[in-house]
């Protein structure tokens, strides 16, 4: 059901063309109301997609009637052109719908520095548009699929409102969130600030710490629409828990679909002095390359995650350190602890357990196995 | 020839049978004087082995008679006891060649958390003191070896004195040094503060730009000892460079030896504001997986060297930043220049150069590119 889940909104996802093997690459959601309050997080990598600096200046009135996504290139580092085939898009999209196109919200994902084929793009927006349907959902899902294997839905339904959303991302997954695209619906009737501090309090414990291979896309965007349809105003605890459980969920599917992956490893640091000491050193060992091949090689190679712990700022005193991988703790006191014989590490999901014995503050990070498919997806072609 | 070039310096290197396979593993370095004077950097991780714990002590004095060397274990997180071991390797070097264990700097690499054998480490000891020789640095380059593939030496000789090293490291080579164990000795006469003040300078610029896979270790350290037995005193500027240029060579050594790679990329930064923002920039660079995938297909893909700029604090403008792969500016103001079918990769040296038009300074990091076989070594079995 994805985008269209919550009541108000029709999706599309359609061929135009864009993609060289015919697949679909392009979706349009569109918000049908009464509401059109929007919020949106976007990459803080410094080099943003044209798409980004667009939908920043869209996202700022606090309303969005649609978006229109396109897989097939990036738009990045595509200069002044590349700036106003974003905003051509937005007028198309604004002159089918009969809005305005600073109403309209704009993502691209694919290879950077490749000017988009206009000349597919805008008739396939007029494709989209006469497709809109309440049952388009599926359908836009798959539209923004990349290296995706498989497109990603979640939807929560509460007592009378939903929240629904779609993902793409399958790489570049890291901090300031993947290379990833998300669009979340909700009939709920909010406030466009409500939906920016729920959104930013979701993205933070869950996109934010997606981390697969530590870097950071020029396109992240992630975007929470409102259509008031369902006519209730939830408390704002219930929606933002309903819009973390989604993106919690629309995470681990990223992961589990991480290029060439074989692990999905969940990096759980507990007893720090702060939760920015916990995010640190989850991140550190996170991006750990000798670390991720070890664990891709099913070895609980302990000390390649002290090292990573060895590089951060974080309180912790050396000898006070314990790792335990699986539910094994192989390190005690900052030296050898279990045998690692005992270490099970047959199946895809891996638990390291990083105890910094410096206060009761916590984080989980994931991220995934660094594998020879990593390294031919991302080195047989431009990607 | 090694630690040995330079007069006043025995060394030895021999199988003591601390590695399984029966291969050299136990190197000894003694400076035969007159002077003993000595300088020494270490790993900047905080989760430091014993054996770098203890050597920090013993160069506190500025004076260092022996070191004493073992590959096939890293005594690294081995608690109280491991301390111990270092220090009755330090104490038995000390009764062999009646010196003071203070004077005896350690250094041990390999696997992290596992105790040294002992029983074989110090008969092993006594074995390597009866064969040191003026011609014994090769042998003790070699027995330093872990996953390296063949020893590094580095010799500059000046009017009358000269500057002589080992390295040892292919992996983990990371800023605050790479897994890496150097020993440098130099005949020239000069006390402490100049060596230490020529050591640090060079590894700034050496050692500490060497940036094979972003992982840093626990046991990296860089030895300088200087005998005076030339009776010459060289002028700093002149000392200094003849340091710089070893360091240099033995860690373009390293980038060559690399752990499974293909291709050894030079990042260039140029016209950057400051030289800090010139190496966060070329750092960032070069610890993306996902370029350093696309190099190993011999894809140009500028967008990732953009991509990695942009999650810097670094000084610059999205829409002014060049980028040249070995010599095609592929880049040109942060959108698509130069036809990016001309640039030849086919060679394994890589040359990128990322030009932040915001200043007049520059840094070169040097890296890997990441591969299936870096992925093979680091997940087959422990290191």
């Amino acid at each position: 059901m994805s985008v269209t889940a919550a009541k108000g909104f029709t999706a599309a996802g359609i061929a135009a063309g864009i993609k060289e093997n015919g697949n679909p690459d392009l979706a349009l959601v569109v918000n049908n109301g009464p509401r059109r309050s929007a919020a949106g997080v976007f990459t803080s990598n410094r080099v943003k997609a044209a798409p980004v600096l667009w939908s920043e200046q869209v996202l700022k009135s606090g309303e969005v009637s649609a978006v229109v996504l396109n897989s097939g290139g990036a738009n990045a580092c595509t200069g002044p052109k590349g700036f106003q085939d974003t905003h051509a898009t937005a007028e198309k999209v604004a002159e089918v719908l009969g809005r305005g196109a600073v109403e309209v919200a704009v993502c691209s994902t694919g290879l950077i520095g490749v000017l988009l084929p206009m000349d597919k793009l805008l008739p396939g927006v007029e494709t989209a548009a006469a497709q809109l349907s309440e049952h388009g959902g599926e359908k836009a899902a798959i539209a923004i699929k990349t290296t995706d294997t498989v497109h990603k839905t979640s939807v929560v339904t509460k007592d009378g409102w939903t929240v629904g959303g779609m993902a793409k991302g399958a790489g570049m997954l890291a901090p300031g969130l993947a290379t990833m695209l998300v669009v979340l619906t909700t009939d709920a009737a909010l406030d466009n600030d409500v939906l920016d501090k729920a959104l930013r309090a979701a993205t933070k414990v869950t996109f934010d710490r997606v981390d697969s291979d530590g870097c950071m896309s020029t396109n992240d965007t992630v975007l929470l629409l409102a259509s008031g349809a369902a006519e209730v105003t939830p408390e704002y605890e219930e929606f933002a828990e309903a819009v973390r459980a989604v993106c919690d969920d629309l995470g681990q599917q990223l992961i589990r679909d991480a290029e060439g992956a074989g692990k999905d490893i969940k990096v759980e640091v507990i007893n720090a002095a702060t939760e920015d000491d916990a995010v640190e050193v989850g991140r550190s060992i996170a991006r750990n390359n000798l670390l991720k091949c070890a664990i891709h090689g099913e070895d609980p190679n302990w000390g390649r995650v002290l090292s990573a712990i060895g590089t951060t700022q974080a309180v912790f005193e050396p000898d006070r350190l314990n790792v335990a991988i699986n539910g094994v703790w192989v390190c005690k006191n900052g030296s050898v602890g279990e045998d690692r014989e005992k270490v099970d590490m047959r199946y895809r999901e891996v638990h390291i357990v990083a105890d910094l014995a410096a206060g009761s503050e916590t984080a989980t990070i994931w991220t995934n196995d660094l594998t020879a498919d990593y390294v031919h997806e991302n080195s047989a072609y431009s990607s």
